[in-house]
């Protein structure tokens, strides 16, 4: 540790030690995890709560109770967000410490899940350490639950702190629809959380996550200090045949949508295949989910099939490359005349970098709580993703048994959980009194001045 | 001819001659035709009209009071099967004409709709001819409209036939959940047509339909006499593989349901394309329809997809050998660990075999009505395959322009609707008057005395 990085990541806090499994600090956190794992629980130990859902809005009903216990402000923006604000110099922006509370279907209780409930322990410890006069701070934190992460009932993912960075627009947010046709801003209104607050202007962000690969578990390691992201490109692909009948249709005259989409599965797929022993080692790794067909009868060949890929890598170089080898094969696929092949919504989602100071500050934590650690890369998307583009942004990793992700059997410690969060308070302390952020820059989310929240009258959460 | 075959399908009847294009009886068809193809239109000149659906019911109570002013008789039996029964000799059986209104999602207007609509006014007419004096009747004559041929929203297809037959048990048809869970018995309660009616006493059955294929029109010929059909495998097949994250999760720990049922889909392909061109002339058609996945997300790798196969050929003795090429291809995917695949629900659909001198009797009818006619075979399933198995069975082909079929651009041209109805009334006239039946055998549906059927009270049909 240089003398230069000391001085930019001390600020003269002394840890607040770690939380010890069996103190009361440490059960209230671990049944706090129970009573938010019971929403949308399933038989298989995981949840059910895409964003919106009754099993998600009584999620959020819940961690709202929890955070006015804590002493915090609730408010709600216009796109779903939700804030638990503990302020102590008015006027000052705020540390954002925050993850979300959807899940994709049928999913890992974990992912997301722990980041909210730990900023939100994080948060009131740090704020219980304020007013008993143990730390100066010289901004605000704030506890956040962004919405519709996972984007498995509306897309894309990532969806509410990509608006409240600005990397989206709120309207087109509002106006995205689900498979039933049913919007956001429907869904919103429905549950009671289309709010009309401002959001905190931002000053630094910090999360913390479930690490959904084995790397911390195979090196026997606790806590990972992300520097970055894989890259990825994610689109739509829809395949575009004829409908017919599935026996008397002639062979000759057939355009199965599904062949076609059949196809495309298995084209990305072989570009895995075809990097998986790279020289230079770089990863890449492919996927197609989701497959939609029109209309979906035993009796019909569908006419219309509509698919999501995604292509990434942690070399950033490789994407394009990978990205051309899948239009290519498209095109050789679309060539026999069976079906015709649209692309639709791409996008390149450049790996984040996190803060070099937030890294650092990250490690001196883990080290004087006596953490092994290592620095590594995300291969998912987080919420942190966009935060890093406009505020300096620590992201934090627990080991993931297995590296389990998107499954009821994810699964994490307990002392893990507790390690992670001991982690997150210490650095929620030196951010507050100033480490990593940029005071004088404070982010100023596009959500504070909508046109939705213009329009809207008071009354952000309907009581249920 | 032969005199035995003269003497068998004569019986003293003179034809009513053609349905003439452009006379009242002509219009009346047309103009009924048009009101029923509304019922479900969609924008492209097709009908969306699955089984129990809102528009289905609405169709069927249209043609509720359309069977009623011909003067027919509705009863409506447990399984949601229509009849509308002209009964001159009480006591007799009654020789059954009918189809389905059911129809594939966003799929043509002609599709079994023609077959009941044409049932009705042949129905009608000969009942007029019964009643001027001008036909002397041994049995007695009724259309009917058989519950969900089409098997889009329950499967299996050729739901309400199998049932009247025996072939399938009333219990378990009531019982087939569709996709959102609602069942058969809650679907026919919620529309009225859960019925406690006897169903009539079956001596004989005709049916007419669209060819579904291009063998009429290429060859330019007006009526198809159908000898029998092809022979059908049918599976669902599920796709086993393992939840995970379509970014994160390691490309070696992925058990990807979707990459296997890719690989399924393409298999059943493959196998047509190797039959393609036989030196024997037999013709052997692929299909995999209908992937369910769950869950279904773009972020997640999918943990089980579900299929619907259908493998089939003209050639009865190819179709085990198909069938039998299809689970080695099963067993090839499976063999490298991404999934695991279970074979449900396989049947084999045997080709039905039209009883020979009704097959005279149609061509005997279409030579007087001077329109040019081939036997040929069907490669769809209908409702006359089961019908075929327990009473003597006429099946009749009209031509289908460009053999367009489960698809909105489905057509026939007004002149062979009208020729069709023409040799449907004849072959009626006929099956009436003694050919082709086996009236001292006749078919008792197990309907007749159901559980289902005792239990409940009257009311077949709800008024709306």
């Amino acid at each position: 540790m240089t003398l230069a990085s000391q001085q930019t990541t001390d600020h003269g806090v002394t840890g607040p030690g770690p939380v010890m499994p069996g103190t009361a600090e440490a059960k209230a956190f671990l049944e706090d995890f129970g009573i938010l794992s019971s929403f949308g629980a399933t038989d298989a130990g995981g949840v059910h709560r895409p964003a919106a859902t009754t099993s998600h809005t009584d999620s959020r009903m819940w961690l709202i109770g929890r955070l006015r216990e804590f002493g915090l402000e609730v408010i709600v923006d216009g796109v779903g967000n939700v804030y638990g604000t503990a302020t102590v110099i008015p006027g000052a922006p705020y540390v954002l410490i925050g993850s979300h509370t959807d899940s994709q279907p049928t999913s890992g209780r974990f992912d997301g899940a722990y980041g909210v409930l730990a900023a939100a322990h994080a948060v009131a410890h740090v704020s219980a350490r304020v007013q008993e006069g143990s730390l100066s701070p010289t901004v605000n934190l704030a506890v956040v639950d962004w919405f519709n992460e996972e984007g498995a009932r509306f897309q894309p993912s990532i969806m509410g702190s990509t608006t409240f960075t600005g990397a989206r627009d709120a309207a087109s947010t509002l106006d995205v629809n689900d498979v039933q046709g049913t919007s956001v801003r429907q869904a919103l209104t429905d549950s009671g959380f289309l709010g009309d607050d401002e959001p905190p202007e931002c000053c630094g962000y910090a999360e913390i996550h479930i690490e959904q690969g084995r790397i911390l578990e195979c090196e026997g390691l606790q806590i990972g200090v992300v520097t970055g992201g894989w890259t990825a490109t994610k689109m739509t692909v829809e395949v575009i045949g004829a409908q017919g009948h599935t026996g008397a249709t002639d062979m000759s005259d057939r355009h199965d949508a599904l062949v076609g989409a059949a196809r495309v599965v298995l084209a990305a797929r072989a570009i895995a295949d075809r990097h998986a022993h790279r020289a230079d080692r770089a990863k890449v790794f492919t996927a197609v989910a989701r497959l939609l067909l029109e209309p979906e009868s035993p009796g019909v060949i569908a006419s219309k099939a509509t698919v999501s890929v995604d292509l990434r890598s942690d070399s950033p170089e490789l994407v394009p490359v990978v990205a051309e080898e899948f239009h290519r094969s498209l095109t050789e696929i679309a060539a026999d005349g069976e079906v015709d092949l649209r692309v639709h919504s791409e996008y390149l989602r450049a790996g984040a970098t996190y803060a070099p100071v937030g890294i650092e500050v990250a490690e001196q934590v883990a080290d004087e709580l006596r953490l092994s650690h290592r620095r590594m890369l995300t291969r998912a998307g987080h919420d942190s993703v966009p935060l890093s583009e406009v505020v300096p942004t620590v992201m934090l990793f627990v080991p993931s048994v297995e590296g389990v992700s998107h499954h009821e059997a994810e699964y994490t410690h307990d002392d893990d959980l507790l390690r992670g969060l001991s982690v997150l308070r210490g650095v929620a302390e030196r951010m507050v009194c100033g480490a990593v952020i940029d005071a004088d820059r404070p982010h100023r989310s596009p959500l504070m001045s909508s046109p939705e929240r213009r329009a809207s009258g008071k009354g952000a959460v309907t009581a249920r």
